[in-house]
């Protein structure tokens, strides 16, 4: 048996070689030394600031899939293709969000302004597609059609930032802030580019319509449960597990699965009030919307939620054509989503 | 002999029907309405501005130069792509520019929002990859290589935004404000994009190498006399042939070629410090920025200047393995720029 934690290691190493290879070869214009410095691959001439990784999550994601059902020559291209193409879409969300910092180091717009941060991130887009066509290139039968596979997901990302806007945009109380909406959203916007990572592994590595499919849902599930905790801690976890702000979805009136649980089942015409309310929350209305969440069940409903996207992921990792090892391979990954909540109790498995 | 006028029509029509049925396939969510008006493909249901086509001239060219060179089946694709690219570009370039009106309509984000903006550009760029792919997945040896060779391109036109950002950011008596610097930026920014229309539509119809970069350098030149000619035209013709307002890029202190000729060879004292000046120019100092352009003879010099790149398109036009017929063509498109400021004397042919 292989050992998966070195597989991931060294082929992570040879997808951020690639990358900053294409950085390079793309020239010495400015540009790309911003590009390079979102990626985390070091300083920029004029700004001294070290820029971090992320965690390369998805890209891992792709070629574990794609060595778990055999392998693939392109596997490191579509990799790098899917964490160009992460990172440019928060290069563009830092500026529509107007976010000054993202893992601890200023934003690409906070350091040259909104103009490069909408253009770089354009350039990026195109560095993207470059990697798909170059895979393309290169295996015409499964290249071509894992490249078409991916940019169509990319448009639904592109979908789920336009839900997002428009979610943002409605009052709590409006008619149109449903969980359905809410769930779309995050799955366009979050779930749906997991899922073209899985898939996008199997089908560069041959797998047939109907694994590749699996593979998107499994993606897609993973992405939705994470999604779910990652709400569920940001109110009910102080310390954050994941390094963010306590009450931090609260304190900007978040309108995700608990709140709108809450507004349907608990207390709703008070914490409509409280979300409508121009002026920042007080630490006491804080604690007042954490009870009206807390009364209405919204903490059960939404662990139950994410519990749902937990064993759906399980049940397909379990229904995959593979060896019990690889199995227990993708469903440790369903594991690790479960347990990032301390709070979430997860079933027995 | 094929009626050319008649062929590029029904091409055109073609390559519209393409664009529209994408947008139809991708989806009825309201952001795909914002690009339907954009392209100018009628109303929004929530906004009944109409949209108005752009000239759809480098559609044509790769189109026109694709049916010359013995046909393409997947060129009216290229066409499709180099057109959103285009539109792409333009929908983010109005944004940084702040630009609020487009073909006299209102431009996509002031009807819908920077945010929106953004990101609708975001899905016209992944269209244009969509059809990039289709190309390549249909013709396996010219697709892949067309659709690498324009991808590579759409990369230097962002390059072509940044420099013109580098340009704007910098005072006129800035030592890095250079005529070489103008005339780099204006290549990348607005010359290439119709090389890589050319050449495409060379490069789809299996045309060698040395051809292709034929095409691509007639294509630029194309686009430089273009561009040059067009900032003639804001100085030198008073009514609009271009339909824009009179003077426009000495109002916005634009450091164009005729500015930076007459900085180097003119009052540059003067100059610099009514190009410095924070309020707007009045109507008397406009009229002297225009007296310092004729007595260091930029007018001749940006005449002349524009003369070179037509002289260039030309000859290599003559220079391509053609019957003289189809030589033609591509010289009455040369002549067609050249003719476009009835101030330029445009010599013998």
């Amino acid at each position: 048996m292989i050992d998966m934690q070195t597989f991931l290691q060294e082929e992570s190493v040879r997808v951020d070689a690639k990358i900053e290879q294409l950085l390079h070869e793309a020239g010495s214009l400015p540009m790309y030394h911003m590009l390079r410095y979102f990626m985390g691959y070091g300083n920029d001439l004029r700004h001294p600031t070290q820029g971090t990784h992320g965690k390369r999550t998805r890209s891992s994601l792709l070629l574990l899939t794609a060595k778990l059902f055999g392998g693939s020559s392109v596997a490191v291209d579509f990799a790098a293709a899917v964490e160009l193409f992460h990172n440019f879409t928060l290069i563009h969300d830092d500026i529509v969000d107007n976010d000054e910092m993202r893992r601890g180091q200023p934003t690409l717009w906070k350091l040259w302004g909104k103009d490069h941060g909408i253009n770089s991130g354009d350039a990026q887009l195109l560095l993207t597609n470059q990697v798909l066509l170059e895979a393309a290139r290169k295996d015409a039968v499964y290249g071509v059609a894992t490249a078409q596979l991916l940019t169509q997901y990319f448009l639904e990302i592109c979908e789920g930032q336009y839900l997002d806007f428009e979610l943002t945009k409605y009052a709590l109380h409006d008619p149109l802030v449903t969980p359905e909406a809410y769930l779309e959203m995050i799955r366009k916007k979050t779930a749906v580019l997991v899922g073209a990572a899985a898939s996008a592994g199997g089908m560069s590595a041959g797998c047939d319509d109907e694994v590749v499919q699996k593979l998107f849902t499994y993606g897609e599930s993973l992405g939705l449960a994470y999604q779910i905790v990652d709400d569920h801690v940001s109110i009910w976890e102080e310390t954050g597990a994941t390094g963010k702000r306590a009450y931090g979805d609260i304190i900007e009136r978040k309108k995700t699965y608990p709140a709108l649980f809450a507004r349907d089942h608990g207390d709703a015409t008070r914490l409509t009030a409280l979300y409508e309310k121009k002026e920042t929350l007080t630490e006491d209305e804080v604690r007042e919307v954490v009870n009206i969440f807390e009364k209405s069940g919204a903490r059960e409903a939404t662990e139950a939620y994410a519990h749902t996207y937990i064993e759906n992921a399980r049940s397909i990792a379990r229904s995959l054509p593979l060896d019990d090892t690889s199995k227990g391979i993708l469903v440790a990954l369903v594991e690790k989503v479960a347990r990032v909540a301390g709070t979430i109790e997860t079933p027995p498995m």
